[in-house]
This record gives structure tokens, C-alpha cells and sequence, in this order.
């Protein structure tokens, strides 16, 4: 927790996200590039999701990839409408959790932050997992080492934000813009063409495990809604807006829900075109771009563009934690520590700590997407469900008109996720799901344990009740002296300021030193009172802490002024302040009076 | 740098070592256990040192054992002699280090500290090691685990540290007599013995690979010269000893002279009758243990007493090493920090570090004994030489009856000693002395940086000068306040004790709250001013950094008081004073303000 050093005088400050600055508050297009690269970089890994269980029951099963994406955009029209009735109800952002809290009560609110806690975290891997795979498509080289990959880009993405850059808005557009006409060119090329330009990859053998009914497709779905995945961060960051703020954050809304199911619904149809099958070392939207695009350098731009868009998505996680950990903090969920978000320390405690999570994951799972994805979706899909239902509570609360109609609408949204989020939780139980099925009640026995405990500690400080009025008592200043030198004597000018007695206390081996040290203090005559204390046994901070105690029995307010000699360069601390350092720790773990240092900053070296 | 919980309010305090309580100073034979462990263990490696260089030149160069034990124990006398005089000469403690500043100039003494510190590292490495050889010989089924059963040993030795069990002269001096009658044991009944009563261990190979000459018989001599280390323990220990010290010291000395020489010669006749040569998986001195005792239960029982001495000798060096650097410390030569040894967490610190460079030598030469001996001596011996050569100046300066003679005696003591030294070096200096010859230098390097840092220091803070009278200014005391409670009563009421004026300061995000806040204090009027800043983005820090800076341009003495709410667990702390901690730390580092805390102890839970 070190703010710089003392000749620099300066405090760093963390780094703002985008639209927090002053003037800097978003367009809805810059609303776009900001709050939606998670959802709009799904499309990398969403499609795919679909193919890969469709395969189980041959390749043949593969043509149900349109009507199940097709399904799939309609349950994201029914998103993007619930969500933009979220933007005007809960101007104030905060989403699923805001949502929770104010129309479910307090247990839902709190399974609505431990899902997304879980979502942040998730997000950093599956879309650093699917950057590394996009990746390893374009340069088969890399192909054996996407967690390594993985592990580097988190580590990149990590330094970049402790050191804090600020992320702006603007900064975010081109490469957005990159991939959304990549992934647009994939498609029109492609439509255009009669056949692919090229084959990437090598074919897999299909082995048909399951039979195609109605399960499968469920799964087919369930798995394929990954791709919905992000669409909720426009309603969490309403506040980011310019005014007028829900109007535009509706308009990015509508925009991302647009270009999200065009995207989807064209990949699709060229998956169905081509009868694309998994093949090994190669995701699916690779084989689309090789296609349309051949093996060339627009091969290379568009799995390169993927990959950054993907980076880039981890990155938001980043930003997006941090606010949600201070919403929690001020609703006394969490340590009111990570209310202080715009402190350094805690940033970068927060940074750190993201990143040790997100490499966790990615090394159980070996850095292969599909197996993040249904508990990244179950997460994603419980704060759906929430979102929808509190809309719904709402309506109905509010009679207003045409309620029915609301509330069918988004009962329908909410009944469709709750179903998908069941899906994953039960084919996927084995398999990972547990994991989340752990942690997600753990996280809510935590906030609500946390909320108990300062719930109890204001009783005990008379929170929001008046408290006695403070009146002012004699006072004593205790100043532990080792020397006689011009600390001692900046201290004791402190000391004899601030206290009405002044007393210095020494301590000696013996007691010849004792009085060799009084001498010398006569000598100076300070004007201040020298206890001397005498310790056989050589320690310095018991017999220090004895006679505060003893002082303490009076009825004067006592204060330890301990000085501190403060040295230019930060490595040269470990030769000074020790004894300082521990007396003040003994001092305030045992005994009730005021600790104070005093700095003395030295210009040696 | 935790003392505890409040609700114990007991500073736990750091063992004493044996002697160092007020009525627990040492007699004669106390000091031989509690200073000589280190010394008589080292027949356990010692007579083997000298078989091991010795059967490079193949197995009849062994019949030189004995004379080479012969001059080593001559040496031995002279050593002893020589440490009685330095005994006599500085009766406050410190050994080579001592004599060295004494009479040889602050380099010399530099040299010996350094090679102090190494020796006590390798102390623990090579007691470790040669305990290990002990107990495997015993149970041969350790044979391949000697590494682990080392760091298991170190891993014990430190916690039991740690914990901090007093050590007792008396506790250890069972061991010591049960490990020497064990060899003494050992040594009568091998010599009444006609032949063998059993063989351990496989017989190995001789390759010879060496000419017995010169060189080689000087190897073998520097070799079992690791037997001596050790002695310099006594003379080192003074000042533990019982009145009249000196004297009781000396006799110490004299007893473990006798007693080493006596098991030196012992042992080295026995290798000479019974042909003893290296064997697989035993230690020479377990072989020698068969040779007398069968394989029996008495068998088992000296290889167990040998490794309990063993241990408990590398056990004395955490005694040991804290000692010297608190001599260093108050020289300065090494942070002050570590003239805190009674102060728990430095005493810790210490320990943890030792085991720590211990494990590191261990592992570097995977717990063989041989390997560490050489670098062990180097250190030993140089201390060795620069005492001798110490006692020969003052001799001169001195010119007391007799002084050539005594000068002599040290002189060829300090020219042996000097001589096992270079041979070490020389004949080592590839196979791990390098290690030795950069780390002392380099430990001299820091005393004498440390020294120049501290003497720098003291001259800017004008130690040793009469310094200003203090004199008393008006005060401010500023309060931060993040809400009305009983907490911000207790604060207000220390700070109108302790200063002319106060006013209490709040942070809010937007006019509005400051309106507010304001409201509710004047509701509370609590008769001390408040002035509330506002922090759009919500760091409470800054503002509170920069209020406090502007307070700092007059000439009043500024303090800032930081109410710190105390929970009774420990684990409750992440849930408080986050704020204020960062607060203290961001003003020590860039403000020169005096900074208060003052604790508030919560009662719940």
C-alpha cells in the first residue's frame, strides 16, 4: 500500500472507465463500443456452441443449426425489449441486482450478485479461451499451446490495467468496427459465393452418441444462448450516459440487438450453405472466413481482428467488477474496503485478484472454451430470469396500462431463460456446473454474513441515532525518546503543541545508562520531563507499553507520539522506524490511547 | 507484526537463552552444553572428513589417519590455549568479531562477521546433514531420503523456534551425556576388542585417483579440521556465564578441549585397528559403533543419541546468529532493526530467514555432509586466524612478561589456522567454496554500506550535538468523519483534548449529500467545526490529502486524527478502517503532518 515516495509529492490516481469522466459521458454509439464488445465478440464462440452438440447426433443434425438460431434471436428480441423496460425503470443502472433488490427482496438481489461476480470472472476466461483459439485458427503453430496463450494474454491484460490506462470510448470504436465489418464481410462474401474459397483445418471423425430429439435441441439451445451472453451491460451502465441517459442507452441497446442477431442469423445460414462440421485445430467461424475469404491475408486480418475484440471483451470484466463490488459495498454486502474503488491499492487488489481467478479457471479447463460456456450461461442466464421476473412484479405493481401485455412479455423472456438456465444446470451438473451450483450460494451466504456484521456493529456505534456530545478533557503527550538529536527535539516541538504535559520516556539496559542519558538530557533541558525506564532483558516496547498502561488509569486523554525518520529512498526504510513500527502495533492492539507519528525526512542520499 | 488479540492485552515475549535470565547465568559444566554441542558433534563428521580425502590415494593411505587426528589435536591445543586467553582478554563476549575490532581494524572485523554469519548458516546445514547419515546408518531404508529427512529436521527445529520453547542448559544436558558416554563407549570397548563385532554398510570400490604426498596429507589435515569448529562457541559466550565468568568460561574451554582430544585421538586409533574405509550407506562412525557394539539395540541407541545432538546443535545456531547481528546492529553495521532480538516478530523474521538459507544449502547439495564441510571450515578458520592473530598485537602492544612466547604460540596457531584456510580455498574453490568467497565479501560490503548510511544519517540528524530547544505552537487538529456514531464522538473528544482547534472533515459526492450531512451534524452540534468537500469521482483520499496540505501552509502544528473501529476477531479487520489506513499511509508519505489513530473496540461477536 505504497502511495510513491515522498520527493515525487504526488498521488496516483486510478485510471477513469469510460464515460466516468466529468465531459466524457457517452454517445450511443460510443455506448456501443464501451459497454458491448462482451456480447457482440459472442458470436466467436456461440455458433459454435450449437454445432458442437448438434454433431453427437451425426452431421446430418447439423441442419437444425438456422431454426435453432433462429430461436435463439427471437429469446434475444424478447431480451433487448425486457432490457430496454429495465433501462427506463432503473435509470440509475445496476441491472439484475438493481432489478432484485428493489422488486424480489433481499435473497434474490443477492443471488443476482453472486451470479455475476461469477460472470465477471468467466467472461475474462471464456473470452481470452476463445481469443486463443481464433488465434491457434490462423497460425496452426500455436494450436498445442492455447493455455500458455491464454495465460499471456491475461497477463498482458492484467499489467496494462495496474499500470491504468484509461480505456476510452473512442479508442474502443476501430476495433469494433474491424470485426463487425469482418464478421459482416464473412457473411455477404459468403452468401455470394456458390462454394468455400478454402478448407482449414482437418476433418473429425463424427461419432453419433446421442439420438436427435427433443433434449438434444434443448441442449443445442441452451448451449447456442452463450451468444447472448453481455447483453445486459448497457442496462448495468445507464449512468455512463449522456443525457438524456435512457433514451440513449435504449438506442445502443436496440443497435447491439440488431447487429447481434444479424450476425448470428447470417453465420447460420452459411453454417447450413456449407454444411460446416467441427474440424480439428479450427473453430467454426475460422472455417466460415476461410470460405468466403480463402486462406489469404483476409484469413489472417479477420482471426487477428477476433482475437483482439475477444482481448478487448476480457478487458471489460476489468472495469465492469470493481462498480459492481462498490454497489455491493455500499449496501453493506461487502467490506466497505471495495467502496473505495477509486483508491489505488484497492484497484489494483481487485486487478490482481480478477486475474488470479480467471488463470484458476482457465487451467482446470485447459483453456478449451466449450467447457467454460454452460457455467459462464448459467450465470448469465440467472440474471436474465431475474431481470425478467422483476419486470414483471413491476407491471404488476403498476397497473398501468397495458400491463398484461408487459408482463406476458417478459414472463415468456423469463420462463425461456429460467428453462435454459435449468438445461445447463442439469446436463452440465458433472461436468463443471457443480462448480458454480458451490460458489454461488457461497458468495450469497458471504454478502448476506458481511451485511449481519455491520448491520450489528451500527447498533453498536449508534449509527443514524445523535451520539453524546464530545467534550474536551486534559491531555497528556507520551514521547518515547532512543537519542538526543533533532528528531527529538521536532517531536517534542509536536508534543508540547498538542498536549498540556509533555513527558519523554527512555529505556535502558541498566541503570548507569540510565543516568548517563538523564545527564546528557539535563544538559540539553528541553524542557520537558524524562521518565526513565529500565529493561534487563533488553526489550524496548514492553516497558514502554507498561508505563502507557499505567498512564491510562488517569483520567487524562493519552497520546504516544512515536517519531518517524523518514529516508528518500524507499529501500533504506528497513533501517529505520522499526522500533517505532512495533511499539505502535503493540500499542494499538492492547491499550486504548491515541497513536501518533510524526514524519522527520531526511535529505541523505 | 501481530501481538495478539485486545481481548488477551498480553504481550507474549521472546524465550531466553540459556544464561540469559537474571538468576540463570551458566556454571562451568552448564556452558558446556549450552556453548559446546556445536563442537562435540563434530566428531560425527570430522575423523570421516579426514577418511574420505585420505582413500583418494587408495585404502593403505588410511594408516595416516592417526597421525593427522595427532596434529589436528595439536592444533586443538593451541586453539584452546589461545581461546582461554581470548577469554581473558575481552570478557564481554563476541569472539573473533570482538578481537577483531579490538585490535585489528574495522575491515578485519567486517571479514569476521561476515564469516560468522556464514558459519551460522552452515552450522545448521551441515549438523542437519551429518544427523541425517547418523539415522540412516540406524535404519537403512532412509538411505535415499537423506534430503527430506533434512528439511523435515529443519522444519521441526523451526517451528519449536518459532513457538519459542525456552531452551535450558539443564534440559540439554542429558543429550550430551548420554552422547558422550556413547562415544567414549564406543572408543573402550572397540580398543578391548580383538576384532569387529559386526559390519555395516556395502562395501564400495576404491578408485585411486590421487599420489599420497604433500598435498594430500594437507587436504586430509584441513579436511578433519572441520572437527574444531565449534570451539569458538565458549569464548563467544562469555558474558552468560555465572560470576567470576572468566574463569568458568576458561574451564569450560578446557573441558571441551579434553574431552574432543580425547574423542578425536579415541576414534582415529579405532580406524587405524579395525581398517576402517568408506562404506556404502553408513557413516564411519556407525561403522565404528558396529565394530564395538554389534548390531544390537545399543547399536540404534548411539546412532540416535548422535542425531540428537546433532539436531540440537543446529538448533543452537538459532540461538547464536540473533546475538551477533544485534552486536552488529549496535555497531550499525546492520539495520537497528535487528538490535530488537527481544521483540517477537524481529526474533521471528530471523529464524525464518535462517531456516530459510539452510534449506537453500541443503537442497544446493542435497544433504551431503562432505560437501558442505569445506565451506564450512572456510568460515570457521578465518575466524580462527583473525583471533589468534588479534591475541599476537596486543601481545605486542602489551609487552607483558612473556609476551614473545605468547605471541608465538598464537603466531603458529594463526599460521596453521590461516594455512587450513587457503588449502580449503584453493583445493575447494571449484567444488562450492566460490559460494563462500563471493558471500563474504559481499556481507562485508553491506555492514560497510550500512555503516557509511547510519553515520551519514547521524550527522544530518545532528546525533551527539546539543539540538534546539522545542517550543510549543498552536495546534489544528482535523478529524476526517464518515458518519455521525458513537465512534465519531470518541474522536472529536480526543482531538478537542489534544488541540487548540479542530474541525472535523467530510467527503461526499455531490453538494447535495454535503448538504445533508451537514444538516444532520448541525442537528448533533458537537461544537466543533466541519468543513465537507466534494469528490465527483468519489476518491475520499484525494480531497482529504489536498485539505490537509492547505491546512499545512501556516504555521500551526497540523494533526490529523483517524478513528480506527477495532473488531474483536481478527478476521473482522478486512470489514473496518480500510479507509483510514489508506488515508494514514498516503499522508505519512506526502504530507509532514503528525497522523493520530485512535481506537474504538467493538464488543460484538
Amino acid at each position: 500500500m505504497s502511495f510513491g515516495t515522498a520527493s515525487r509529492k504526488v498521488v496516483p490516481r486510478v485510471p477513469l472507465r469510460p464515460g466516468e469522466g466529468d465531459k466524457d459521458h457517452l454517445t450511443s454509439f460510443e455506448g456501443l463500443s464501451a459497454l458491448s464488445l462482451d456480447a457482440l465478440s459472442s458470436v466467436a464462440y456461440g455458433p459454435e456452441a450449437i454445432v458442437l452438440v448438434l454433431v453427437a447426433a451425426g452431421t446430418s443434425a447439423l441442419r437444425l443449426t438456422l431454426p435453432i438460431t433462429l430461436a435463439i434471436a427471437g429469446l434475444l428480441a424478447v431480451l433487448v425489449v425486457s432490457y430496454c423496460q429495465v433501462i427506463a425503470v432503473h435509470p440509475d443502472g445496476g441491472g439484475a441486482y438493481a432489478v432484485g433488490k428493489k422488486d424480489l427482496g433481499a435473497k434474490v438481489s443477492l443471488l443476482a450478485a453472486a451470479s455475476l461476480v461469477v460472470d465477471y470472472v468467466l467472461t475474462v476466461a471464456v473470452s481470452l479461451a476463445a481469443g486463443a483459439a481464433s488465434m491457434a485458427s490462423a497460425f496452426p503453430s500455436l494450436r498445442h499451446h492455447l493455455l500458455a496463450m491464454c495465460l499471456i494474454g491475461l497477463v498482458v491484460i492484467t499489467a496494462v490495467n495496474l499500470w491504468g490506462i484509461a480505456e476510452s470510448a473512442r479508442a474502443l470504436m476501430l476495433p469494433m468496427v474491424l470485426f463487425i465489418s469482418a464478421i459482416f464481410g464473412v457473411i455477404v462474401v459468403g452468401l455470394m459465393r456458390s462454394h468455400p474459397a478454402a478448407l482449414v483445418g482437418s476433418a473429425q471423425p463424427v461419432h453419433i452418441s446421442e439420438a436427435l430429439g427433443a433434449i438434444l435441441i434443448l441442449k443445442a439451445f441452451s448451449a447456442g444462448c452463450s451468444a447472448l451472453t453481455g447483453i445486459e451491460a448497457i442496462a448495468n451502465g445507464v449512468p455512463t450516459f449522456r443525457e438524456p441517459r435512457a433514451r440513449r442507452a435504449q438506442r445502443t441497446e436496440l443497435m447491439l440487438g440488431g447487429l447481434l442477431g444479424a450476425m448470428l442469423i447470417g453465420l447460420s445460414v452459411l453454417i447450413n450453405r456449407e454444411h460446416v462440421a467441427p474440424r480439428e485445430g479450427v473453430t467454426v467461424l475460422a472455417q466460415l472466413t476461410a470460405g468466403s475469404f480463402g486462406t489469404g491475408w483476409a484469413y489472417y486480418a479477420t482471426n487477428i481482428a477476433i482475437t483482439l475484440v475477444l482481448a478487448l471483451a476480457a478487458n471489460t470484466s476489468f472495469g465492469g467488477l470493481p462498480v459492481l463490488m462498490s454497489l455491493l459495498a455500499k449496501d453493506n454486502r461487502l467490506p466497505h474496503l471495495f467502496g473505495l474503488r477509486a483508491e489505488r491499492p484497492v484497484y489494483r487488489f481487485g486487478v490482481v485478484v480478477l486475474a488470479l481467478l480467471s488463470a484458476v479457471l482457465l487451467i482446470a479447463v485447459d483453456a478449451v472454451t466449450n467447457r467454460l460456456i454452460p457455467l459462464y450461461a448459467i450465470g448469465v442466464f440467472t440474471g436474465f430470469t431475474i431481470s425478467q421476473t422483476g419486470l414483471v412484479r413491476h407491471w404488476y405493481g403498476e397497473r398501468s396500462p397495458r400491463w398484461m401485455l408487459r408482463a406476458a412479455l417478459n414472463g415468456t423472456g423469463a420462463a425461456l431463460t429460467a428453462t435454459a438456465t435449468i438445461v445447463f444446470i442439469v446436463s452440465k451438473f458433472t461436468s463443471g456446473a457443480w462448480v458454480v451450483l458451490l460458489t454461488v450460494p457461497a458468495l450469497m451466504l458471504l454478502f448476506s454474513r458481511v451485511q449481519d456484521y455491520y448491520q450489528a456493529v451500527g447498533l453498536e456505534l449508534g449509527l443514524g441515532r445523535i451520539p453524546y456530545r464530545p467534550l474536551a478533557a486534559k491531555s497528556l503527550v507520551i514521547v518515547p525518546v532512543g537519542d538526543i538529536s533533532k528528531v527529538t527535539a521536532h517531536a517534542l516541538h509536536a508534543a508540547l503543541s498538542l498536549g498540556d504535559d509533555v513527558i519523554a520516556v527512555s529505556v535502558h539496559p541498566t541503570a548507569d545508562q540510565s543516568a548517563e542519558f538523564r545527564a546528557r538530557w539535563d544538559e540539553w533541558n528541553p524542557g520537558v520531563r524524562l521518565d526513565t525506564l529500565e529493561s534487563p532483558d533488553r526489550s524496548l516496547v514492553h516497558p514502554i507499553v507498561d508505563y502507557v498502561r499505567q498512564a491510562e488509569q488517569g483520567n487524562r486523554q493519552i497520546a504516544v507520539l512515536i517519531p518517524e525518520v523518514e529516508p528518500r529512498r524507499w529501500r533504506y526504510r528497513i533501517l529505520q522506524n522499526q522500533r517505532g513500527l512495533i511499539l505502535a502495533t503493540v500499542l494499538r492492539a492492547i491499550t486504548d490511547v491515541v497513536v501518533c507519528t510524526i514524519p522527520y525526512r531526511l535529505t541523505v542520499r
